[in-house]
Parts: structure tokens; C-alpha cells; sequence
């Protein structure tokens, strides 16, 4: 019968037998009368040492896709101490005889450009790769977080028949003979969530129109939203986001800390200790009088770095933005200001949140006060007839999030295929 | 100090103590003395009985988000074992007047289209919310199951700049100054990462410009996607997918038979015991030889009887489709027939699957047989240039599967927020 491929991780267990794996070849070295092939599958790397007729005729080189037989034997000085003394090995798929690089090169002196273009080779590499694990893995502890707190996970639509902030930047769709748009948000559609389930979270994309071409936006990112039902006001949603990044960043700093500290030397903080600041008091410790409607990136870095001094984590909510530059949709805190907060971590905005109007009356104030028709808006108007609760959420950049715990300096690094005013490839 | 709003989960062991709970008003039955109030919040309900002069100018009514204060009494009568005595009690916000149904009423005489106008009071419904609780233990199970396998979550672009499956069907997007398309799979990015991860999934959407308006069909769906590298065949897909699928029945089964006995006499089958079937076999078996390149419903439906029969499970996997009818990157099983599959569940495809061609040289052969132009493809090709180990993976469709759990007559009803040929809202 033939022998059934076995996981390297499952080997140490395996002492004495003979057994198949199928992997890459990782690492490699040929000496007169041995050859020392590292194999790297999904579970872990393994040291496999062959005699030159065992590989005869294979020619095997870095990142061919191979497969293993041989016996499993105790090496002390192997990781995992055991090591594979290969009988045969064979070539399931060779690899180009030349590459940009090699899965085991050291990319740092690889271009992002190079990088992406070989997606495949770059995800293999540990450096790259530890990236979406860590993004896997925020994901994974937002959702599981959230569900144990009575937090429902809802799938919406992205094509939609208008915005949610009154129309702009939206990407047009072709929708048989008619227009319609990719979703800026799910913001609508989780407070319906919250008017039937009370607690409701997604995870996917939103699409923005943008222009940009900075080291901190995508066109398409994926969007991390909560919304939550029967609060008292932004600060309970504030406070769960503490309460959740905090989590996160334990459950990263104790599984994940050997990835992490190829990227920081510090574990991720907890925020709980991240401050709440209102606007006026950041634009008042910043001595900024030019800014008047919201911050601008050096006065996110300034804050976070006053916050780290004065609280010892480099984060800070900023609570209570002019009430005219946040969407219609925002609850007020005082007449002019919002109940609408940014969470800024180590320098960056990666949170925008608050306290929603819930009264059918309200909305149409604000609408009508910004010059828009509540008629306009009336399929979604007619959701807060229904026991609508005051309610509040937020919503985190995926790749933001990501790309301020690893330290990387662009959004793109933190994109498996990052879309951008000039890219809509690989 | 004001009281700490409290979940109605959280009640049974405040017996004594002063509360204040929030939630919606799920029944009401009002006495000469007394008042009785059904309170429904996200972790279940709770009865308070009130004299009228607690509810003084409240004039609660069905669906209104009220607050609630009083003190927890043990009531052997009441579901665990508590209720509540109502001190005092106020509205949060008002529902309508008139509504079309109430989240208590017997939805089952209410048309899906005004399910569908009023979705959060749908919702906040046992029966619709049913619907979407277990759709978010699908996803949730769906994943967790993976991630325990060494499968690695990815998120892929879903703005793309053209088909996996050569041009047709698909949305053309305004982009900047140029088109592009909403993916019409995540197929070509998680064979990237497979060769990266070798093992990857993905929840998300899909997109399918097709004109169909039937049950089965929607222009978005989501797509529970995933794909393996270094297999011996599709059989290691299709044994794959019956542990899946058996685990994630099993979890619905055991954590969710009250929500699921409404909708069916059974529980959720082992489909551990789904026979494989070639496709040629079916055919015979049928004695319909009008099937030539594809099975149709009704086809389908059959098989699933015969299955039951035979193997006492209504699911079948058919393996062995015509290869012609089949996309380009299919490997083959034979000359004429391809090692792609089709999971039958209770009547109705829920998966596709199959092996792929790992090699370079046999995808331009396969483009190339099929007229299409190697070049067209050629940033995807190139990674079949860096080991991509032989792999396979399967989609399944997650509203299909919903519905096909709980035997609903129509996917929308599966769907939050259903798109097809002519719905673009709510």
C-alpha cells in the first residue's frame, strides 16, 4: 500500500518509521557525499539528509515542490529533534531555474513591487508570510471576541443603489441595464442588524473612490464593523473597543511573539490605558489653530507620541470632531460637536466610530440641514420606525490595523493584492 | 450612581438585587392590575410583571425599545426560573404606529418581499433571525474547522481585470479612467495561495452577471471557499469536504436542534456517508441520455432520492463531468472527463470542486484548446512558475447551503440583503 502523506509537524511522533512528506525545498546544501535538503510544508520545516543516489537524476533545487520518503530519525541538534534520512525523493512541480528570489532569501532588500508581482514565493517567505498569518489571526480573535459577547455576524451586500454619505466617491457598476455602486460601508445595514439582533459585527470590503496615491489608503480595503444596540453613549463603544484591541494584542503577543519581534521590539500595549481626548483638547495641547474640522497626519503622530508619554501607550480616542465635517447619520455630543470618535495607534487613524442618530426625526434634520432630501434616503429612514435603539459601532481598517502592529511603512505591504488609483493587478 | 444595564442571560443569579435591563417589547398583555411585558435583548428574554401606575404614560405597544428597571424575583413559572418586578419603565424609541408584522407575530403568512422591506424587524423575529443565526455558525464552524487544519484565511481583491473563467458574466466597474470587473471567484488568488500557504480559505463574496431570476440563483452570493496543495487527486477534496461538512452538521446539530427543528423533522445527516459517483454513472443510472454536459435540477433532485436510498444520506458527490464543460484550469480525470466534482445536497449543487492543473505547460495547452490566447493569462500563468504543487480546493455556497439546512423554498430568503437581475435594495 502506498505510504500516506504525512504533515512535518506530526513527524517527532514517528521515530523509526518511514514515512512521506511533500513540501518545498526550503533551504539547501550538496557536499561531496551528502545533501542536506530543508523541506517546508504548512506545519513546519525539517532536515532531511541523502546520500547522492537517493536523489539521482531529481536535480533538485530551491522551492521545487518535492515529496520525501525516508526514515524519521531522533537528531538532537535538529529542531523538533528529529531529522528524515531520505530512501527516495521526487519532483511534484520545479520551480523556474531563475527567481527574483528565493523563499528562504532575505527580502528585505526586495522591492514591494518584485514582492507582489510574486505573490505566491513572496507568501511562502517567512518575512512576507508572517504578515497574513497575522492578519489571519486579528481576524480570527475579532470574531471570536465578538461572538462570545453576544455579537452576531451579519453578510451584506456591497452593491447598492446609493452612498451612505450622500453620494461621492463611489465606484459605478454596470448592473445589467441600469447603475449601481460598490458599498463605501456597511453602515446602513448594520444598524438594521443592530434594530433586529442588538449586537452585530462584518467582516469584508468597502470601496472608496479616492484619488489617493498615499502609503495609508486603498480603494478597496476590508473593513472590520461592530454595531452595537442599547447604549449610553460613545464612550460604552469606546470602551468595548478597548476592551476588544486589548484582546487581540494579548492573544498576538502570547501566540505570535516570534513573528511580532522580527517587526518591534515591544509587545503590542494594552488599550486599555489608551486615553479619551475631545478635539478641542487635542487641537489646544497641539497649539494648531489650523485645524478646524479634523486632524491631519502629523497631528495623529504628535498625539500618539503625547499619549505614550503621559499614559504610556501610543494611542489615543479622539472623541468629539465638529459635528459638520462627521456623516449625517452621527449623534451629537454638544450642539457643534459629534459623538464620533478616531482611535489613533502608534501615529495613524485606524478606527472611526461613535454614537448614531437613532430617531427617524433626527436623521431628517440632518439631512435636510446638509441640503439633502430625507426622501432620498427613505428605504433607510423608514428602518428607524421599527424599535430602532440608540445605538453606536466603529469600524477598523484591516490592513491599517495590520500594518501599525508590524510596523510596516505602507498599507500596500499589509494587502495581499492592494487596489490603488493605477492598480487593479495581479 | 445610576444602574449598570444588565443582560437578561445575566439575570437568574441577581435574585434580590434592583435591575436595569434594555431590549425590545416582544409580547404584552395587559390586565386591570397588572401589566405583563415580554423584554427580548440579545441573549434571550425575560418576563416583568408591572402594576399600571409603573408604566404611567408609557402606553407601551409591541416592538418599542423600552428600559426597565426592577427587582429579580425566582418564579418557577417563568423560563429560567426569574422575572422581573417592574419599579419603573420608559421608552428608548417608539415603533410605528401600524407595522406590517410584529418580531412575535407568526411570520409564516407574511410575504418575503415585506420580510424583506422591513429586514430588522424580520430579524428581530425567531423565525428570520433563525435563519441568519445559523448562517453565522456555518461561517463560524466553517472556519474554525479549517484553521485547526493548518488552512491559513485570506482576503483577496474582489475588483479584478477580468474573469477566471475567460470574460462572461461579469460586472464591469467604472475604475478611474479605465474598466474593471467584480471577480467572479477568488479561484486564481488562492491557488496563489496555495502555492504560498499551501493550504488557504475565503469568505466572501462572488459576483455573477447572469440573467437567471430563479430560486437557486443570485447576482451576489457568498462563497465559502478553499484549496489544498500537494493532493494525490480529488478524492483528497472530496474526503475533505465530508469531515467539513459532517463537523459543521454535528456543531448545528448539537448547539442549534431547537433552531433547526423548526425548519426540519431530521437532523443534519453524516456526510461522511455521501456516496462518490461518476458522472457517467449517474447519467445511467438515470437512464437519461439528453444529459450530456451538466446534470439539471431535476437530475439532481433524483440522485439525492437514490442516494438516500442506497446509502441513507440524500447528498452524492458526482466526480467525472465532462472536461469540456468544465473551466480551463481543470485537471483531468480521464481523456474525456475532468477530476472536478459537484456536491448534491437534498436536491440542490452546493459545491464545486475538483483538482487543477499545477503545470504551466498544461494550462497553455488547456487555454489554447479552448481558443483563448495564452498571453491574456499570462500574469497568472507566471506563478505556476514557483512550485505551485499539485492542488485542488471547492466553493460552497453559503446561502445555498443555508437554505438547503433549514429547506427553505427560495435562497433569498437566505440572503440579508439579496441581489439579482432586478434588486439592487434595501
Amino acid at each position: 500500500m502506498a505510504l500516506q502523506r504525512v504533515f512535518i509537524s506530526d513527524l517527532s511522533g514517528r521515530v523509526g518509521q518511514t514515512v512521506l512528506i511533500r513540501g518545498w525545498i526550503f533551504r539547501l546544501r550538496v557536499l561531496a557525499r551528502t545533501t542536506f535538503l530543508i523541506i517546508k510544508d504548512c506545519t513546519g520545516q525539517i532536515q532531511c539528509v541523502a546520500a547522492p543516489e537517493a536523489l539521482r537524476d531529481m536535480r533538485p533545487k530551491l522551492d521545487d515542490a518535492v515529496e520525501v520518503q525516508g526514515v524519521v530519525c531522533e537528531d538532537e541538534r535538529a529542531k523538533g529533534g528529529v531529522e528524515i534520512q531520505v530512501t527516495t525523493a521526487a519532483i511534484l512541480n520545479r520551480a523556474a531555474q531563475t527567481l527574483p528570489f528565493n523563499s528562504s532569501s532575505d527580502i528585505r532588500s526586495v522591492g514591494n513591487e518584485i514582492l507582489l508581482e510574486y505573490r505566491p514565493l513572496a507568501l511562502r517567505n517567512d518575512g512576507v508570510g508572517a504578515v497574513f498569518r497575522i492578519q489571519a489571526a486579528i481576524l480570527r480573535h475579532f470574531r471570536e471576541w465578538l461572538t462570545a459577547r453576544h455579537f452576531t455576524e451579519i453578510v451584506s451586500s456591497k452593491i447598492v443603489s446609493g452612498g451612505t454619505e450622500g453620494g461621492t466617491n463611489l465606484f459605478e457598476i454596470r448592473y445589467f441595464d441600469r447603475a449601481a455602486y460598490l458599498a463605501q460601508s456597511p453602515q446602513f445595514y448594520k444598524e438594521h442588524g443592530v434594530a433586529g439582533f442588538e449586537r452585530v459585527f462584518e467582516t469584508g470590503h468597502v470601496y472608496r473612490a479616492e484619488p489617493h496615491a498615499t502609503s495609508r489608503h486603498l480603494t478597496e480595503y476590508y473593513s472590520l464593523d461592530l454595531e452595537m444596540g442599547f447604549i449610553d453613549g460613545p464612550e460604552d463603544v469606546i470602551e468595548l473597543e478597548r476592551e476588544l484591541l486589548t484582546y487581540i494584542f494579548e492573544r498576538l503577543n502570547s501566540d505570535h511573539w516570534p513573528i511580532l519581534r522580527r517587526y518591534r521590539q515591544d509587545k503590542l500595549p494594552a488599550l486599555s490605558g489608551a486615553p479619551i481626548w475631545t478635539f478641542d483638547e487635542c487641537v489646544a495641547r497641539l497649539g494648531r489653530a489650523d485645524l478646524i474640522n479634523d486632524l491631519d497626519p502629523e497631528a495623529e503622530r504628535q498625539l500618539c507620541r503625547i499619549a505614550e508619554e503621559e499614559c504610556g501607550v501610543a494611542a489615543a480616542f479622539v472623541l468629539g470632531f465638529p459635528l459638520a465635517s462627521r456623516p449625517f447619520y452621527t449623534h451629537p455630543l454638544t450642539e457643534a460637536r459629534a459623538a464620533g470618535f478616531d482611535l489613533l495607534f502608534d501615529g495613524l487613524e485606524i478606527t472611526t466610530g461613535g454614537q448614531r442618530l437613532h430617531r427617524r426625526e433626527d436623521l431628517e434634520r440632518a439631512l435636510m440641514s446638509r441640503g439633502i432630501d430625507p426622501a432620498s434616503f427613505e428605504s433607510h429612514l423608514k428602518m428607524f420606525e421599527l424599535g430602532m435603539p440608540p445605538h453606536g459601532g466603529l469600524a477598523i481598517g484591516l490592513e491599517r490595523l495590520t500594518a501599525q502592529i508590524l510596523r510596516l511603512s505602507n498599507i500596500r505591504e499589509a494587502a495581499l493584492y492592494p487596489r490603488d488609483r493605477y492598480r487593479v493587478t495581479p
